[in-house]
This record gives structure tokens, C-alpha cells and sequence, in this order.
């Protein structure tokens, strides 16, 4: 069984990340996408409300798990026999980046390998940072997120907006 | 008439924007310059400061207003009837940034569109972090900002330069 | 008045050219599309053929002239009284590509200037050679050129397809 | 079963491809290695040479096959059922291209998904352009491609060099 | 008597560094190592422990001095009567930031240049920054560091990782 | 005594080219500018053209030779005992291509290396082919090359222009 690996802070999840979930999705036995939790830093949702909010995203997609994680992300994987990294590219800036953590966990683990998906070219623009932004200026975030995500962001408060 | 619009941060103002000013303003009806105004984030220059200072480094351009916001850039071209964004980039990497603000601008409001002036070259590495650098560590900022800011920041004092 | 320009080989146009043409045209009073004639190359169509397929593809806007020209753009835009350059980008490896261009022509006539707009993001794949490929490996062009350069596409017969 | 495909001249192949062979293989149930034939250009080695010599390169990888085609990619991978495509990047601008390929390919077909896989760090130099210039010049080509190949290459005389 | 520079945090050295001073300190006769001290962060190593783990990683090169500063470059490099700064870049990326800094010191003084040396591939993935990650999670740093970095490392307690 | 090296065709060789020959000769002992003779293509200047072309634009410079070489700059190099190559490179996309060059040439022979430097902001849009596109098309090329070059360019007669 091929058991592929999506991680990244997902905070929120954007209709770009599903878009790479669905396809990666079909090509391997099992996905799982993992939420990093970054013990550091305050995040937009807190860690359970971003896996909340996965999961009901890709409640359509029977092959994929949704998990939260600390530490290093091939300790993860090798608790949960997964070899495939999957990452979503949404261009060349993004590779420059993706490119040096590929090396380096190929160098931690080279059992390990890294593959990267094309971002389909009308979500390129669409970033959980820039959704955040968006949304803090009273922007519409429709269509940008999945639909339980907006909810969850109308839900909030002014004072949560900052 | 056609009104176009230079937003950003100009914290300070330099000759590369003012390039960048000068020649926009000869393509459109009538150049607003937008202050952007980070109420979260204590600039170099207040805003009111910032302002002034761009008025009095294009007193020069018949055309140009200069005015700050709060908000989306979107929220403010509307109120102010102006479709075209204009901005400067030094190069690839700036473009790179800029990409994703054009396309999330489009999607927001598709009336309003972007275009790009390529930074004259020998003022392409003059950015306003860059000359608040120099200036903490002493460094001549002769000829990277117009005379009015090279002033004013000749009259900060030294515990002010951090 | 102002008068723009966007010049190119148009061989042949595609929808990205046209949605840069649609956007340009609403900037500036008069939008001239010049067809670069290389008389030492041979196009995939001839010259007249590509003038007057871009004639039908924009005539439904009112402002845009189509010509030809052979030698400098810049004598060309002198001659008609034009002072803006339009290039469509689709990323940032056309803008490295186009960043030269507009330094040379700045250098040989300062006096004008280029802006750039990107391309709309689902159109930021197709190109002229990207199409004539296609074509030629008997793939679907529908949706990727105006309709009348499709037509034309199609009425070649197959010894002309390489 | 799930059927992956890597395509290109391979003309020659060199150790940065066998390493994307070589990782593919193991991401998927097999790997098909389509070698492009373009009838309109002569290449280095003949079509039937470069898919021998990709046979004998792959020999220890078992579910991988080689073949050759011409014409579209998608419809040799709809002929034989696979919906993957691997591509190796070398470099960012390695991405830039194949990220136009990528996008024209979803184009034709929405069901065929194209994945990249980096280069390892060490072969990112080599290309099969790079092995035929340092080879004209009498350079060792030692180490940058399989053995047959180097043998191959060996077994040429000097009026093929060029 | 050429004498080159190669300024940086350092915190911590890593072994692409040290690949770029062995080469460095061979074409030129002298080459200062500067540690760059900035007063208003608080690093991973102090400065002065950085130093000293700089001079124990070069101590086989015989013309190599370490040295650490607060200010302008600039105005060491003339105190110190040298001309040439070297700068490792792992990649096109890297360059991008290196250019502004660049043309920046060639504005300020323009009797002295950069040169850039490209890190060798098996090191581009390596940064101080990308060594502390590691490290904080406990991954394993042997290789990427030199021994005595490692050491250093290995001494602090949990508390300190992060 | 370091000896480097500056290669290229410079047909013809520009004012971006001497600006970074004035830089190099200063960082070295002596420096040799290598032309490079590419048999199989015709030129638009006859290969000892270039060579005499050079030697007059270089002559103020004392400590810098020009030669002309074919085959492996790497042979040429170890039979000058020359070490180092220094590289012009006008932008992101310049260091692409040089990129692989470089390492290419470390791995022929690991004794050789590469510097880079950054060509002059003002000239960075200067290159061979942009300076013969220009000619071509009788524009003015004064100021982009040295003037023994643009006196030659206006002696060559209308038939030799394309």
C-alpha cells in the first residue's frame, strides 16, 4: 500500500489546498494530510478547529485522513509507513522554497521522497495568508475557502479579526 | 476621465517611487497616491508625515494627489472612481510578490486592473527599507530620496535612527 | 490624446493576446496592435493573413487599429504619435525576457515608455507556439484563439500543419 | 493499477534521468518511459538506439517498461490507460517550462495530472545537451550517464562527434 | 596584497560556509572572515562564541582571519584596506537578495565590488536558519555542521533549542 | 600569480563586457579574455576581428590579454594555468544558464572555479545580440559599445546588416 503525506498549517485550508488534496488523492492508496502544530506560535484557528474543519473539507474523499503533528514531519511519516511527500506549488516562488525542505529531508531520511502538484492557475493567487488578509479588512472570502471555513470565519468576532 | 492609483507604504518615499510617479502620471488623467496605513504597525514616519512628504517631493506633478487609507485598496479606488493600479518593480522577485496582490485585486472587484512599470535601473536597488538601513548605521542617503525626506531624517535624533 | 501600442507576431493571436487587448483598449484613448513583420522568417501565416485575423477578432472594440510594421518600433511609434508600450505577461519568465526589451527601448527614445499586464491566470499557458504545436499534432485549439483564427487553422491542409 | 508515464528525447539519457526512473518506479505500479520521436529533426542517436539503450539502463527496474511515440502525449496515455505524468526538474527554470506543458496537458485532457520530482543536488548540471557538447569536445562523460551510453558514445567516430 | 571579505551572521557556521572560504581564501591573498554583530537580536550562539567557533572551523586555512563588527561594511572593509566581498549563493534566489545589497555598497562606496561563488550542490540546501529548525526538533545536524558547531550544539540543553 | 579568465564570443563585445574586464583585472594578477571560436557557426564578426576588436577596447588595461581558443575552456585553462573564470551576469535569468555551466566545469576538473559578478544596473540590458538586433535595424547603438567597435559596425555595408 502507497501511503502519501500532505503537511503544512492549513490555517485556514484554501480551495487551492483541496484542489491538490482531491488529485493527490487519486494517485496514491491512502492519503494523509497533516496539520503542523507549531506549539510557538498562535495560530488564525486553533490546531482541532483546523482539523475540524479538514475533515468536514474532504469528507467526500474516502481515502484521506486528517491528523495533527509536532516535531518532524519524517519521524511522522515513518511512525506511519508513509514515503511520499506531496506538496502544492502555486509557482516558481513557491518551488524556490519547497526546494530547499525537499533536499533536507532527503538528507534526514532518503527513504523519504518529495513530489509537487501544480496549483490549477485561477486558485495560484489564493494563500491561507492572503485569505486572513482579506478577510481582516472585511473582504469577501467566497469561493476561496470551503464552505464550513467561511462559516467558521463569519462566526467570529470583530476583535478575532486583528 | 481616467484615474489611476500608486499604493504602498512609502515609509520613506524614495527617488525610485517618484521615477515611478513622474512617469505614470503622464499616461492618466489624474495619479492618486495611496499611503497605505498599517494601523497595527508603528512606522518610521507617521502617516501624516508620510503624506506631507509626498506632497512636497511631487508639488512638481500637476495631476498627482497624494491621500492615505485604511482598508482595501479596492474599497478606495471605488469611493474615488479609479480603475488602474499602477506599480513599480525593480525586478523578477518584485513582480513575483506582486502577482498574487493583482490577481487576489481582480478577483475581488474585476473592474480593476493592474499594470507594471519596470524601476529605472540605476535605481533599482533603492528600496525604503533599504535606505532606513543605511541611515541607522550612518550611512549617505544623498540621492536615494528626495532632498525634503533626506531632511527630515537628518532631523531625527540618533535614538530615533533604531 | 494618448496612444498605446502592443506589438508582437500574432502568429497567430491567441485569446490571452485578446484579453490583454480588451484590458489596454479601456486605458487609453486609442490601442494600436502592430504586427512585427520579419521578412527574414517565414510565418506559420503570412503577414496580411495575420493583420486582418486580428482585425476581426477585435472589432468589436472600437478604439484599436491594427497595422503592420518591419525595422524599430520605435521609429514606428514616433511616426504615429504614440508613447506607451503595452506587453502582456504571463510570468515571471516573460518578464525576464521583457525587461530587456523595454530597457533598450527606453535607451534608444526615453521619451517612451512600457507598462506590463499579466495575463489572466487561465490563460497564462497559452502562447502562439504552444497553439501551432498543438495544431500541429492534430490536438483541439477550441477555446485557446478567437474563432476566425480557429476557422483559418482548420482550412489549412495537412502539408501546411508542420 | 496505477500507471505512471516519463516522456522526453532522451537523447541521450543521462544519471539525472535514471534517478527520477529509478524513484517513480517505486511511487507507482509502473512506469512507462515514452521516448518522443520528432520525425522533423534528426537527432543525436536514432529513436531505436535511445529506447535500446533506455531498456538496457532500466534493466533492474521491473515494472517499468520502455516505448517510443509520436504525436500527442495524452493520446499515447489514453491508448494505454495511464493518467500520471513524472517530470524531473532541475532547477526553477526547468519549472518555468514544464509549467506551461503542465497546464496545456490539463488543457487537453483534465483527467492527466502531471507531478515533478527534483533532481538529486548532484546531477543538477547534467543534461542530455550538456553530454553532447562536453562529448563533441573530447570531455569525459564518465559518471554522467549509464554505462551503455558512455559506450555508445565511445563507439562513434569523430565525423559523429559533431 | 588582495584581501577579500565574507560577512555574516554565522549563527551557526555551516559546512557550505566553509566550502566557500577554503575556495575563497585560495584566490586571494588574505581573507577576513566578519562576523556581523547586530545589537538588537538576540542570536542563537553570542557573537563571541560564534567567532570562536568560526576560527577553530578555518584553522587549517593559514590565511584566514575572523573578526566580528557592528556598522556599515563599508566603513570596515576600508579600515581593514580591502576591496572584494565574497558572497555564497546556494541559488537564483539567493542572488535576488545579494543584488540589491550589491549595488547598495557599490552606491556607498564605489572602490568596492562583490563577487558571488555558487555553493556546491550537495550543500544548497543548507542555511544557519534551516540548521537551527533541525537542531530544535531534534534531528540529527552531523554533516551539516562542522564538528566543533556540532559539539557546541549538543552541550546546550532543551531549553535553549528553542 | 592567480591568473583568471573571462570567456565568451563577444561578437561583438559591449560596454557591459568592459566594465566587468576593468572590474576583474583589479582582483587579480593577470587576466586573460578568451575568445571563444565556435567552428561550426559563422560569426557576425570574423573570429580575429573580435580578437583585434578587443585588444584595441582593452588596452588601458595592462595586466589583461586576449586569445582565442576551441574546444574546453577547462583545456585551455590548465594549459595557462589559470584557476579562475570570471562570469559577467546581468540578471536572475543570466545566473540560470551560468548555473549549470559552472558546475559542469567543477566537475571536469574540480580545480577550476567560478566567480560571478554583477554587470553595472545601467548596462545590464546590454547584450551581443541586442547590440546586432539594434544595428540591424539601423538604430543608434553609440554608447553600448566601445567606439572601435561602433566604427567598425558603420564600415560593414548594408548586405552584411542582416
Amino acid at each position: 500500500m502507497r501511503r502519501a503525506v500532505c503537511s503544512g498549517s492549513f490555517d485556514p485550508v484554501t480551495n487551492g489546498h483541496i484542489d491538490v488534496f482531491e488529485r493527490a488523492s487519486t494517485m496514491f492508496d491512502e492519503l494523509i494530510i497533516c496539520v503542523f502544530h507549531n506549539v510557538q506560535k498562535k495560530g488564525f484557528f486553533p490546531i482541532d478547529q483546523r482539523v475540524e474543519l479538514l475533515r468536514q473539507s474532504v469528507s467526500h474523499l474516502t481515502n484521506v485522513k486528517v491528523m495533527s503533528f509536532e516535531g518532524l514531519i519524517t519521524d511522522f511519516m515513518k511512525k506511519h509507513d508513509a514515503r511520499i511527500i506531496v506538496r502544492g506549488i502555486r509557482s516558481v516562488k513557491d518551488l524556490e522554497y519547497e526546494e530547499n525542505e525537499a533536499y533536507m529531508i532527503r538528507h534526514i531520511e532518503p527513504s523519504i521522497d518529495t513530489i509537487f502538484l501544480l496549483t490549477r492557475p485561477d486558485y495560484s493567487f489564493v494563500s491561507s495568508s492572503g485569505v486572513r488578509e482579506l478577510f481582516r479588512f472585511h473582504g469577501d472570502i467566497h469561493g476561496l475557502v470551503p464552505e464550513c471555513v467561511e462559516q467558521a470565519m463569519m462566526n467570529l468576532d470583530d476583535r478575532e479579526r486583528k
